[in-house]
């Protein structure tokens, strides 16, 4: 998969702290590219790169985004910390951890204190799509064919579930 | 404090699950208030009142919504349920529960399956701030008036913090 | 495995939230079919197909079921949802989710708010077959050949304790 | 408020493993009496008197009862070893513990093995009431009576919702 | 590894609620082996042999029986309801669980209500040696031989810790 | 209170951590003063007295004791340091901490590795109880008078659960 | 109390994410005035104040600090995003949250990533204490003076252990 | 690879509860021989063998150590036993346990009581990895070369952060 910043102008910044990350957050990328959303994708680490952070998150309204992505495991701090250095909403992705298996993750990432918000999805690969959806949510508010993309991407999602179980292989 | 809806068209819409939710989610409330963003706030209950919640999720965006705040405790069922039956991006606030202090609500609201988002914020008091801040960023991507107060309640914030503790009295 | 829906009408009606879930679920209807108590598998998404739930549980009872059994994992909302609409007792099978194991499973289908009984199993496979044995013995109330299958049942399953363990192999 | 074991027979036995366990009981046992359940309540320890368990769980069926509801606190064995010892349907409330807030008493009774069901509710007083709604919701599929109380209660329950939330004082 | 029933009489019982219990269980057995004490092994379970648990608990002190330790997983009522019907030392061994890895079992066992002690080891292999141990050293306060097994088998184990890591291979 | 270490020599110590941990374990000495066992109680902590513990437990033995009942909470190391440096049973009590409630302080006890076995009880005042029943039966093996009296308090105590549930006042 | 900045140069910076904090974080205050450690206290707030952070982190090892104390609850990102602005050792004090009691501030300050080290002491007010002993004992390794003060001060602890639990008044 | 204990006296001890703790507590070690900071290896069990423990300990300031980094699994007591018995800089590290995946390890080793630090790390490698630069940045304190190499780590850490994530092969 590619990003397809070459010509519109990304309306959504995806973000991770690491690229081990990618493996989850890369179920982000594929989604907001399957409804047409403009998007970039970075590593941008809180802990090992905050000036590569500050400028990320200080700049990102600036430069036309529209919401950012966040994803980060253990002690998560980049959705956090970008939040607190944007106006722009921020939607934050508990990636799986090894040990606690991401309840570190989603309870650093969810229990903001009152002020700066981090809209939290579900640990891991679905919270990835999740976050990506959210993003094009609020893209839709003010662009018709995301909103377009989106129901469909609805209606497809009701018509693939099927009436009756089957049996595994 | 009495709901805005007079004049303008609301743009935010705050339910909940319980008239007992009205002790958090009423911060989320006054924050809208407080930033000038018309809301309206009803009781929804997911399973008390299906037929509403149908009702109340399938128009919200025909009706001018750009974002539902949803707040819910224990098994909480309403964000979830919301966001199925609606495109606008829908933020759940878990609201504490008695025994086990809004991990339940939280794990409820926030492990939602791929397909259908819901942005979740911190276990009660400052989820419901947060909840509120988050659809005002999303109306501020195309509210310049609501952009300027968001930012001014950040600087504010900022200006809030103290540099030395002082001693409780 | 498929259903016996030939001939009797189905007294229980087993519920996912998505296909994968058969791979729990299915333990209750191989149960159910020992038993020779009349069941319906069927696939409902209560965030994917809201409307789909909504037809199936408001007409449970009228179609003659005495109990349904619904599963689903994560943010679980099948059962809860199903217990809203329909005064037909539920029982409701946590399955078990990738990160959290099915806690999150369990807390989002038991901790319902008074006025909304969930009864709930185990997560897994023990819960899916519990659940079955458990809509059985409210089958076995009014139909003693399934009193009389309930009772072998457990009768064999006595039997089936060996007295000393064995090692392994 | 007193039991009304007086002419009907109970279709309904409301178990507990203690004195203290009553103040969350109660609350199933008055949802009972507003539903026109015939009911009895009893103390019956599996730990202190696990020949009065024994006695009453393999005699329950015998008596006429058609489910029982066991309420335990802490290692909840009560629901349990009741299942074990009685064809009925068995519904478990975990009563809220001191240390725990009634995670271990959730545990205990919901995580049965296959083979020996107990149907369980959320912790404390909402599972207690929502017991006595699945014990009604099973002893309503052959009597049209409680069938009808039940449907009025949900009704009532529907209405007293509000539409918005007010100050609290 | 088969018991030593032949000629000296159990001091201690090892009970377990399923044969797939056993795989943990065994190095109980092992340990008692290894250090002398003669001992039974049986499968015992709650819920689906009450009966053999009422007659194995409440007489295994008249059969000589010094302790008994009993191992169980989930909804873990074996050693508490073993305990609740001999006046002997109970140890309960919480076998690891698949979903919830054994937290469940450990709760299940260790918090009993007062009046009805279980000594509680750790979940799984560990919990069930050192429940061998636990039981030895009630047996080794009246047997001579066994304290001085129990006093040479924890001088190896001192002997056995080496001074200075190496590498894995 | 008073030890009665007068006259007898005492069979069960009881140890502590802290003087706060007083509240919880005077519930034991209670019990072991009911049951007629002779008993000492002492403040030994695993980190502030560091020679106090390790002169205790490894003179214990030699004093006469059968058995060590240790409370301590958070990060309890007290029962597993006095385990490591005793042959004698030794019983844990998880002390309720402030923040976790004793989850911190039941892991830090029962989790101990193979070869060095604390039987554990509940956390708090049932524990505290329980571990001095638990010392008890195992002096009663080898004292018929401690036997008897445990046997009347556990005839007491299934003679004191009332039948019937009455209100609270 | 107050600061002692007036003479000595700080050896120990102590930080808060808000005013409420310091309700814990005095405790670490007054535990570095008793062992004589020149301090300064401030209130720097990850997400409300990061360019504050970013300077006091910087800077802090030119300014002469030889340690941080960072304490925060919630979401706590201030110890983790301190420790990756300075090479000096980091100390983070979870400070009790109200929902979760501190559990998502303990594991959002230790799960740092590989790189980022910060030593976590416990939630509250004890964590806030050994902050400030353990800052003590790294300044004392090149100060004979607070060397012995930290002697003196576990000496006190030691001799402050009483022997023999008193009753409760 | 080799302890580099030939020439230069350790600075830092690295001590675990037994030889398989290794495979976690190596990459203290191979951080520490990165950051050129000597030190010893050695396994030292506070269960099994307290008296090299407390020789150890005891012993470490005035061998010229500067820092210890202990790890244990499970209930983990060495960290907090070696910080009870030396006044240096004790950092623990929780190993990643079978069943509770470090949870227990981590809970025993951070909430020590007031009075006894342990600055604590993540659960398993990271935690490992991260005790050593912590231990390596006490010594930078008062040696710059040491100083000098832990910046030069940290900028390779930050040049290391890709800009753009890229696909798994």
């Amino acid at each position: 998969m590619t990003e397809n910043t070459a010509t519109p102008a990304p309306k959504v910044g995806v973000i991770m702290g690491s690229q081990s990350d990618w493996a989850t957050m890369r179920h982000a990328a594929e989604t907001l590219e399957t409804l047409g959303v403009p998007f970039e994708a970075r590593i941008v680490s809180a802990h090992r790169t905050p000036k590569r952070l500050y400028d990320y998150a200080s700049g990102a309204k600036a430069r036309g985004l529209s919401a950012v992505i966040a994803g980060a495991g253990g002690a998560a701090h980049l959705p956090g910390m970008c939040a607190s250095m944007t106006p722009l909403p921020v939607f934050g992705v508990p990636v799986e951890s090894k040990a606690l298996k991401g309840l570190d993750s989603l309870l650093s990432i969810v229990q903001m204190p009152a002020g700066v918000p981090v809209g939290t999805l579900a640990i891991g690969r679905a919270g990835a799509v999740n976050a990506a959806l959210l993003a094009a949510a609020v893209v839709a508010l003010s662009d018709p064919s995301v909103a377009k993309a989106l129901d469909d991407w609805r209606a497809r999602q009701t018509d693939a579930v099927a009436e009756i179980p089957v049996d595994d292989p």
